[in-house]
């Protein structure tokens, strides 16, 4: 089977808004084993509404439409699509309902433009919205399947998770199952070198790598009549990816580096604490990101100038004379200083030359070290890394992380 | 005249990548007066692409391809286009020369797949890749133009900008020239409110409102014959909006906050210190983005817990019992505190209820205070943010910048 994707509004025309719905129903269609051949935008232009569903229905058998369901005048998705079939719209009850409801709940009056939110044809299979107010719909007529659904990401993402996708599954026969593994530290030409035998022998599970900022994600999917089925595939192939990859795994799903680091200190029932000056407060910013983190993460001195480093950390300034502020000594006394000042269990630094200025031929740009202080001593790192000054800012605090990460493993 | 995007890749098709070139195009065709009424994917696929090429020159004036320019056999755009044209592929020594001298210069023996980035039909205008190996084109055949762009972002964007913009703009008659006013602490809404009248009566300038996230951009865009006619008109608008929106234009065009506050901290000869909590790094890891920012920027302490508040910056036991960590008090001792114990010319602060924890009936998520300490005394204010966690981290360090650019700015 073969699906193709209409995104419908002036607002991608005008380069308003990046489509990032058709990256993300791409996605999912290629996981469900469906084959997509043509993307299409077109505007909230009746004419050329029709024109883009007459070619899609021509070439496709599934033809989803994304936008143009709100209520007002230029939102014509449903209208054209109801038209193109030779269908009439009328209110869809329990649709209405939910709006009313919703409007209720929000203690504002319903305005009458907003019916036109829950009419359909008769013949359509209504896909609830939990994020918004329009529903989306399934219609099926002479063996094409017509998928509507509503523009705003938000709305669109949870409506085909937890409603399209179950129902293009049982069209393909079997139910799509799968489990994300998260790599740290090994780019995707070396995951695929370690599991290159598993890729190429691969059915069911399929195995499929993507890069993305900063690390790889393995999907291993597999399609089975059940969860439970799906999970009996799924489970060797994972485990003797793991067996291979080791510790690059550094979590599965929708884990972070900071949600792990922040769960390992929990489990020890350790508190940490950060001295950062290249990262400039990034593994603190990321740390932080996470609900709840205030539990085990105490503070972070972002001590960018030497003189901080030596008041709040007690960096001796001897060192900092004779090695540098980037360098391991500082990175380590930098640790040993956070920690001590700070009472914490675990003391982590990082120390850095982001650029573009400040480098010198010994100490390049990309240069960094990080140091972890516990009760059992300080260890030291040295990194060189590449890109320009927000990549190395970035890459180096996930570095950091995934150091805490199987510091805190052993 | 109006402009379609035929994008090619199959990665597109796949998800791999999300379509930012359309946008990108769309964007730039706007401003030169342009219409988009069409964008195609395709993947790499003769028999696909030829079809996506025939729909376009149907219907549009102007046909610009993105991808397919690489040195591999599945790279088919220059190619099916060419064949589309019914024109003959030869090398175009200038683009083989450079592609050789390419190669050179990274000490690297050039492959013999890569003649093919050098091979265009005769009747092509060449459009040099100062950012890769594989040259653009524009061809113009029976009144239509077809202009060939390379895939990756880094190569077509400045490729589009500095050739295929000056190129359209000649067919449409004149030049394209805009300057951005770049708007912070009032809503969109707000901001056309307020020029209402001006958006009503524009021509040439016109006056666009872009919203973005946590700012207003409006965008005067004047066609004229030169830049210095283009400027004339601008200045008077430009100068009529800056009056009525006053110190809510914060910066122009490639302008942020962030390298506001470094320039008028630079003038001002002060060095800054921060101390956050709710923000967590946030603000110390925007400000650390910019290059150079060590000559003024010191530190920032990142005091998450209350503890850390005392010993860092000496805020008194009895005001966080007192007050709670956020309030006025807390924010202004953090302010004080830092200032003092950095040796800063100011010290600001910020402390606030990011959520979903923390809150109370008195204190609900989303409540900030900030605080700005400097040689004339200590301010502090209060904010109600809306959103979620991150939102309230991301909008509460804008805050807090934006207050410190008015504050260095009187």
């Amino acid at each position: 089977m073969n699906a193709e994707i209409i995104s419908i509004g002036s607002e991608l025309l005008l380069g308003q808004i990046v489509n990032t719905n058709a990256q993300f129903l791409s996605q999912q269609l290629s996981v469900l084993g469906i084959d997509v051949y043509w993307h299409t935008v077109v505007g909230d232009n009746r004419i050329r509404i029709l024109e883009a569903l007459r070619m899609a229905s021509d070439r496709s058998d599934i033809i989803i439409t994304t936008g143009g369901l709100g209520p007002t005048m230029d939102d014509l998705s449903k209208e054209t699509i109801t038209e193109f079939l030779g269908m009439q719209l009328t209110i869809h009850q329990p649709s209405l309902k939910r709006i009313q409801d919703y409007f209720q709940s929000l203690n504002r009056n319903m305005t009458e433009n907003n019916v036109k939110q829950a009419m359909f044809p008769k013949e359509a299979l209504i896909l609830q919205n939990d994020n918004g107010t329009a529903p989306g719909a399934v219609i099926e007529k002479d063996n094409k399947v017509f998928v509507i659904l509503p523009g705003p990401p938000a709305e669109l993402q949870p409506m085909f998770l937890n409603y399209v996708s179950t129902y293009l599954a049982k069209k393909t026969g079997e139910g799509i199952f799968s489990k994300v593994l998260r790599i740290f530290g090994i780019g995707e030409s070396v995951v695929e070198e370690l599991i290159k035998d598993l890729l190429q022998q691969q059915e069911n599970p399929t195995i499929a790598p993507l890069a993305s900022a900063g690390e790889v994600k393995l999907r291993i999917t597999a399609k089975a009549a059940s969860r439970e089925q799906a999970e009996a595939l799924i489970r060797p192939v994972q485990t003797e990816v793991e067996s291979r990859l080791g510790d690059a795994v550094y979590g599965y799903d929708d884990d972070t580096m900071e949600t792990i680091v922040l769960k390992l200190l929990r489990e020890r029932g350790m508190r940490l604490a950060l001295a950062e000056s290249c990262t400039g407060g990034h593994v603190s910013d990321l740390i932080t990101n996470v609900p709840g983190a205030s539990d085990v993460f105490l503070e972070s001195c972002v001590t960018y100038s030497n003189e901080s480093k030596v008041a709040r950390l007690g960096v001796s300034p001897d060192t900092l004379n004779k090695y540098g502020a980037v360098s391991h000594q500082t990175a380590k006394e930098m640790a040993e200083g956070i920690r001590k000042t700070s009472g914490s269990d675990i003391g982590a630094a990082i120390t850095g030359i982001a650029g573009p200025g400040g480098a010198t031929v010994e100490k390049p740009v990309g240069l960094v070290f990080m140091a972890i202080a516990g009760s059992d001593g300080t260890k030291t790192k040295e990194l060189h890394l590449g890109g320009n000054r927000m990549r190395i800012k970035y890459s180096s605090a996930l570095q950091m992380l995934n150091w805490l990460r199987l510091y805190l493993k052993k």
